[in-house]
């Protein structure tokens, strides 16, 4: 390993989240919430130690592959390990790592909460911790290669350990305009959402708090009502289709920005991901029909929730812990499922589900027709060898996890229903589960070691198991 | 498709349930239960039909191996159906549909109950149920190969549909004399354990029923208070310990008997099984500890239940349902693991798991040493591709199919943790699942429908997923 570049790009790291955490310094500054030294005993030793590291001299500027995946692992740590200091010092947390937990939530996009009542934490430190949502959503190291150049050949090896999904595909930001432009496309939608929010009644701070929490597929909110707490058609709608829009690919946007519209709008994974989005939201209007007094009312309640689980977001409009059993099921299969690869959503990722379902059928048909050469096809071209043995691998590697993830959760004594999805819900980056950590409930109820662990399931699904990174980055290397 | 050789091999199939039906009448002839008609009505009509399909000429004797996925498919359908009419005659169950998932949870060892009393029915019933274990344990293709002797090739296509496991390693009965062989050791293994349960105070037609319920992994008891009934240490300790040999490759006994020592004791997934079985007892023992009043008592539950779960028999000596947290999860792990391999046990097989297991640790090391080329091996030979990919498939297609039965019946209205164990349990073929379908419950609580759904769970797992056979037999083809 190469150690100095490694320490060196870590310290860039830290430099850029001293920088993003000038905003919230600023507004708790402005709010007068006395969080404001709690930011500035985070930032001014941070920013130290972020400067000294920057400093060491690599005498070898290139990196391996595995060098990347084990700066992105201690990146993400390390963000989050500083991230908590300001909510720590805030004394809104009963202990660090509960803060730890708030954080970690944030940036790997989980929305996952301790709090009862978040309208109790300062604005400053509030708008951080949606902030980070905003962060997450696209990618740490995505965001400091944007802002500090470095060596091609090293920050695709960065790019490929943090951006989500089976494939690359086309739109591996291999430099750093290419995820220039997407930073672009997530900045330019979020500003629309955020401008939306306002014109339909929402406070300028709330707006953009819940924008980051919208586009980064996030889902803090800043109050504990929630987005009920708003009452708004027009905002509950609004979030609806903004939230779906930031599960989509982002490769769509893209496409659309290149003017190659057939291609975009002819991407199977997508067209799959609305597909289930619409068949989920009328199965759950037509089985909540009497909970929600008709099916219209059904409707509205089941598209703002479906878009909410499949996106991995994890805002509520209603508590569906109190949905019959069908519908809630159906909302853990959309959590397992997850959002489109290459979006900022989590989850197993529709391209995934899609080649581990085709994979299965072609054996059904490779025994229907033994002679017959049964390919799995993904946009109508097959998909390659490596890219479904990783697939496969990601999936086994995903039970594993998740059997182990729970058994140790439970130790907490909580009740199956409520370790699994509470895992199941932390490992996709969602944020609600059911029963004890249902939508109107929060993992104050775990204690602080178990909030450890899930952080660390946080962690280890946003950065998709992480290992299995490799295989993707192989792949590439090859062709 | 030879359509002709299938209508033939059913036919065989048909008369040999017929013959297999004769001592349940002989025993209801005998207690005078009112039920040998029952069994008299079913047996008539099915030794007409079976002859008169044993008739069709075949011009072609030969047969491919998707036949021969055919035949097993249809072969357990159909004497699941006709399996059932005795039962249902004999006016112990609601509805056929109810005697229908009571049989297929018989053949498919599942050992899963919608009776609250089995005491209630008849003797010859009773014995039926429990010997439904004994034949589906080994496989109900096997048996009629060895009873009636068919063109080698064509009995090569079977077993290899029938048989469980990754691989069908070195002991794949190709022959009419492997199956002849393995057939023996699984019958003197049973009449051990019956002679051992009648010694230890068991009535005779107990020990029967309870030995056929061990060695097909079944889990069937003859009364409501099930093992904890006989109320004796010395019975708890005998079945205990022979769950466990029958949950073990019955390779090692094969090889025991060529005196092959040696390579007997050294199977990497029967010493793997062995380690998790006193791995969990000792954690569920602690866990325990004061629910059960010591560690001594914690132990001797923890080992009987340990014990029937992972082997996915299904007998209970205590509620485990009143247990810890804790505990609970691990038990639905151990469902889901299940038995070795080539016994008669379910689940995912402990060779599986080891695969997908050492596949991601593969991964890891990859990452860590990407020029080394990692292979996956067990027992220390390595892996080939064919095994490694049909593995994960089947990991896929499992996780796929657990979230479909489980959506599905999640229609009737119960609660996650009842619908998801329940269907881990009749998937994996082990009977009880946790909450209201826990040890000391049963499945009567769900709609004839959803128990038609559970009944193709059962057979789906009992001939894992059956389109991935065809895997393993191309792969064992190509050798």
């Amino acid at each position: 390993m190469n150690k100095r570049i490694i320490i060196s790009i870590i310290g860039k790291i830290i430099l850029t989240e001293v920088i993003l955490m000038i905003p919230a310094l600023l507004i708790s500054l402005a709010y007068q919430d006395g969080d404001a030294l709690g930011f500035i005993f985070t930032m001014i030793p941070a920013a130290i130690v972020g400067a000294f590291f920057t400093r060491v001299r690599q005498s070898e500027k290139r990196m391996s592959s595995r060098d990347g995946y084990f700066i992105v692992a201690a990146a993400w740590i390390v963000i989050s390990l500083i991230g908590a200091a300001p909510l720590y010092l805030s004394d809104g947390f009963d202990s660090y790592w509960n803060a730890l937990f708030e954080i970690v939530s944030g940036f790997t996009t989980t929305g996952a909460s301790i709090l009862s009542a978040p309208e109790n934490l300062g604005h400053g430190v509030l708008f951080w911790r949606s902030f980070t949502h905003w962060i997450g959503g696209m990618g740490v190291l995505v965001f400091v290669m944007m802002v500090m150049p470095m060596e091609n050949d090293n920050s695709m090896h960065l790019v490929r350990a943090e951006v989500p999904g089976p494939t690359a595909g086309k739109l591996v930001p291999r430099m750093r305009t290419t995820s220039m432009i997407l930073y672009g496309i997530y900045a330019f939608m979020t500003l629309i959402l955020v401008v939306l929010l306002h014109i339909f009644g929402m406070k300028t701070f709330d707006s953009f708090c819940i924008a980051f929490g919208t586009a980064g597929t996030g889902g803090f909110a800043v109050s504990s009502a929630g987005i009920a707490g708003y009452n708004s058609l027009a905002i509950e709608i609004t979030l609806g289709i903004f939230m779906i829009l930031f599960g989509v690919n982002f490769s769509v946007y893209h496409l659309i920005m290149l003017r190659k519209f057939k291609e975009a709008f002819t991407m199977e994974e997508v067209k799959v991901f609305f597909m289930v989005v619409a068949a989920s939201t009328v199965a759950i209007a037509c089985n909540i029909i009497h909970y929600a007094g008709g099916f219209l009312h059904g409707l509205r309640q089941a598209f703002f929730q479906v878009a909410s689980i499949i996106t991995t977001t994890g805002f509520a409009t209603v508590d569906f812990e109190m949905w019959p059993e069908f519908s809630k099921h159906l909302l853990v299969l959309l959590m397992i499922i997850g959002a489109c690869a290459g979006s900022t959503g989590g989850g197993m990722k529709v391209s995934r589900v899609l080649i581990l379902v085709k994979s299965s059928i072609a054996e059904i048909r490779q025994i229907i027709n033994p002679k017959e050469i049964v390919t799995v096809r993904l946009n109508g071209k097959p998909v390659d060898k490596k890219t479904l043995s990783s697939t496969r691998i990601y999936a086994a590697s995903y039970m594993i996890l998740l059997c182990v993830f729970t058994l140790i959760v439970s130790l907490d004594g909580f009740d199956f229903t409520t370790n699994f999805t509470a895992v199941i819900s932390c490992f996709n980056n969602i944020g609600p589960g059911l029963h004890l950590v249902g939508p109107m409930a929060n993992f104050s109820i775990y204690s602080d070691w178990a909030q450890v662990v899930l952080s660390i399931a946080m962690l280890t699904g946003r950065l998709e198991i992480f290992p299995m990174f490799l295989l993707f980055a192989r792949s590439a290397h090859d062709r």
